[in-house]
């Protein structure tokens, strides 16, 4: 794909899991062969059982490869739970599934961790061993890690989120490890070159999947000064979050579960934000100078990837001419 | 099972992965409850992309628990292999086979090794977890490693017999770490015990299998000292090995492999020594004081095992009485 003015486009993304690896999908479908580049958040990695985990890079490894699993909505494709039942077995730790096939993934990149080999690296030979065609860069090779306060006191992320549901009510949030956390390699490159067209926010949570990136030293002063313009997809429609607990978390934060809540906090990084034309009326009352793009921005069937993909690439398109 | 003399017979064996593990099963099951303890061989023991991997610990653990793959003749029953596919698919190592459910095992043992516990509490636990019914004890809680010398250097044991297939001509083999290691709590003591009736060595490997068992400080002299007897099953049948690279190994180490040359290893421990009948003649021509037996100690079936089983315990209460 290529603007108006004939530059072939170049995608940097955020994304966290779920929801930004469907964007992420559309994207690498349109976009010419090895033109997209995927900054993941790394703040819901943890070590399971011994094993590195990575939540967000593998579901955009499987999500960009085709290997997800399309009937569980997670992990991979043709899993099988042979460990899980042998877990259960030996009575170890069994509150997080993880799926035969997928094991591979976190045994590989313990044993190379551990062998001192980065996050980037392992990612990156990753990404070749299995096609899948773009870059995918982990926001940082230190480990962050979010935690929330309920009022039983600080829960690690997975141990909310999988182990309790999200269930508890949340007071507080942080990202433990952010302070000496650095933009891995490449990532600050890849959204200041001058090659990059377009910088997309993907229409993931905003508070566990988005700002740990953005809270990486470097890197919201990159987005704000890089020449590429920067376009966010809003991850909440007329109210509700399309998946997860985006709006639940928003509120017991003292925010509004709303496609303006999410803008402003992304204020000062975008010139467009893309939301449901329900929430354009509120969106607008925000006196924001973001353009502002009403699109249907649900994503249930691969056109819907291609579709919402191509809609921020001429919003880009037209930023850029 | 009882003794002649009325007192319960209660077992100690020394044993390596398949050989040992048929006769293991065999005194189980003719055994009374909790009346066997095998003190397992850990020199095959690896690591293995970061896993901590006990080959004759799991084939006795599944064997006993009567979880093994009759199929395959190692490894676990209800085995799936999806892990191996993607390890594949990843250009990972993939010369060790390691099974979905079998990984539970690996992957819970590092992550307690790690944490601090013992290879002997880990085992422990295992064993309650799957109903052993006997107590399987690691020689030792402190890595040893064999090592075998060929024309191209020194190999770790797992990268000749299964990367190489036992194929190299072995010129010298040693046990490293064996100086450091000592013999694991409960394992002189479950020798030296008055309970126990007898001492059997399994017809397991003696050169990888047995021998590192005997070559930790205190153990040879726990059994050349106990109040049991010690019968040890030969592990040739008329010059040959039933099983893996035995006969090979004692060939290419400069001694005939015959059930006569595995009894001289073995002077100084033992009272009766089980053999095949073709064997006989030439044990008697040793001139050894132990006592032969002759039996057929081939193990094909289930009733095979518990018979030369009977054997065993029948010699143990002659020997007492």
């Amino acid at each position: 794909m290529t603007a108006a003015s004939g530059q072939r486009m170049s995608v940097v993304a955020l994304s966290g899991g779920i929801g930004g690896a469907k964007l992420a999908l559309g994207l690498k479908r349109i976009l010419a062969p090895d033109s997209l580049t995927v900054i993941a958040n790394t703040a819901d990695d943890f070590e399971h059982i011994g094993l590195s985990v990575s939540p967000d890079i593998d579901t955009l490894v499987y999500t960009l490869a085709n290997l997800s699993n399309i009937e569980l909505g997670w992990g991979r494709a043709g899993e099988t739970w042979t460990f899980m039942d042998a877990m259960k077995l030996l009575g170890g730790e069994t509150w997080f599934n993880l799926g035969d096939g997928d094991l591979a993934m976190h045994v590989q990149r313990t044993y190379r961790l551990n062998k001192g080999d980065s996050l980037t690296a392992i990612t990156g030979d990753v990404c070749k061993a299995l096609n899948v065609g773009a870059r995918i860069l982990p926001m940082s090779d230190q480990p962050v890690r979010t935690q929330l306060r309920a009022d039983e006191g600080w829960l690690d992320f997975q141990d909310y989120f999988v182990g309790r549901q999200s269930e508890p009510v949340i007071h507080e949030l942080r990202y433990t490890g952010i302070e000496a956390a650095q933009a891995a390699p490449d990532v600050i490159d890849a959204i200041r070159s001058t090659d990059t067209t377009a910088i997309v926010i993907c229409p993931s949570n905003p508070l566990i999947s988005i700002e740990p990136i953005l809270a990486i030293a470097g890197i919201r002063d990159a987005i704000a000064d890089a020449s590429a313009p920067a376009i966010a997809i809003s991850p909440i429609i007329d109210g509700n979050a399309v998946k997860g607990p985006t709006a639940k978390m928003l509120r017991e934060l003292g925010h509004e579960a709303t496609a303006a809540t999410v803008l402003g906090r992304y204020e000062g990084l975008l010139d467009a934000y893309i939301a449901d034309p329900r929430d354009m009326k509120s969106l607008q009352n925000t006196g924001s100078r973001v353009s502002m793009v009403p699109a249907d921005i649900m994503m249930v069937t691969l056109d819907d990837r291609e579709r919402l993909a191509r809609t921020v690439m001429d919003v880009a398109a037209q930023l850029v001419s």
